[in-house]
């Protein structure tokens, strides 16, 4: 699947993809970062990883491009962030459809008088992608996490 | 040698060879990991790094795929890890031959009760993959690390 | 712009010119540092963050190879450190002209004796790229950072 010149060059444009929405909301772009998902994007963000305290962790997924936005714009509102992708997995499956894996790290620093006020998480990207219109986007994206560090 | 169809292939194949290689270690996926190495191949991660304490340095390496396996496992078990390989060097030597440099990180997380439970290495993979059957393996590797935090 | 050959070859020669410039700072290699970027390169790293305490914040760039050779081997003599670039976003312009930016991240091991022993630091490169004798190198960079934690 990775022998063709199409298929190379969606590759390539798909890593693209995924590093504007890492760049695009550590510098808190969200009108650009609205243009990273479909209509109808689904994000799942929130795994039930024993050791998170999140009680959020419970939640169902955010359903469509304009409450994503609103969730991870509100969300990361007060907090610094620094998110990374490492060594994507992709698979080109048609001319307008593709998944994806990505190892991911975030490093989040909380405003003063939290419990804890450096948060640095380790997982995994699952994801699908679709292309109109000769543009890739997020269809679909769950996180797992492999471990966390809150100091 | 990064300019044919080919050799940007080969490139992407080994990219994602490597990326399996993190992940699957990561989830301790054993049965898969073991696909990734040749049946004969090369292991060694023991840096003698000055500041490393770990008194295995002066091990030689680990040969064979099933011995890899076994080593890997055995030492990964009691450790949640995240490990990630970045901007690797590629060259295509041939049709089933191909060298590599990765950066890399490692995060692991040990069981309470040691001298330190969370440890974060610095360094570089410096590999050969060989191509058989179609599928890029990893024949031999070797860690040279920069630097190491125990906390 | 990524639907070509030339294009695909260009994008991965530029990540591989960066993964050296990232390797070879590490490993204290300076003659093949210097390879890295054309005789009239600007290099600015001093971003002026606002929690960034580094009084040369306020410094021009670093203009000529020689002269950021010089200043880079001699910063970063004392100090073990580890760069890593992610998520690159390449433009190839023409046959000799490319942008692009880079995530990064920074861990430096200070010597005993000064404020901190350990910074982390996270942010962007931008980047423009030129290729003379067939062989890119970098013509300009300049970091934002996003956030540093020093301990």
């Amino acid at each position: 699947m990775t022998g063709t010149l199409e298929t190379l060059s969606a590759i390539e444009e798909i890593r693209r993809l995924k590093a504007r929405y890492f760049r695009l909301m550590d510098m808190k772009d969200w009108s650009g970062f609205a243009e990273i998902f479909t209509e109808d994007a689904i994000f799942d963000v929130l795994d039930a990883l024993e050791e998170n305290p999140d009680p959020a962790a419970a939640q169902p997924p955010v359903i469509g491009r304009a409450a994503i936005v609103d969730y991870v714009s509100t969300g990361i509102a007060p907090i610094t962030s620094a998110h990374y992708g490492h060594m994507p997995e992709i698979d080109i499956l048609s001319d307008d459809e593709a998944t994806g894996i990505w190892a991911f790290e975030d490093i989040l620093r909380l405003p003063a008088g939290g419990p804890f006020t450096l948060f640095r998480g380790h997982g995994h990207y699952h994801e699908r992608y679709s292309r109109a219109d000769g543009r890739w986007r997020i269809a679909s994206l769950k996180i797992t996490r492999l471990m966390v560090q809150m100091t």
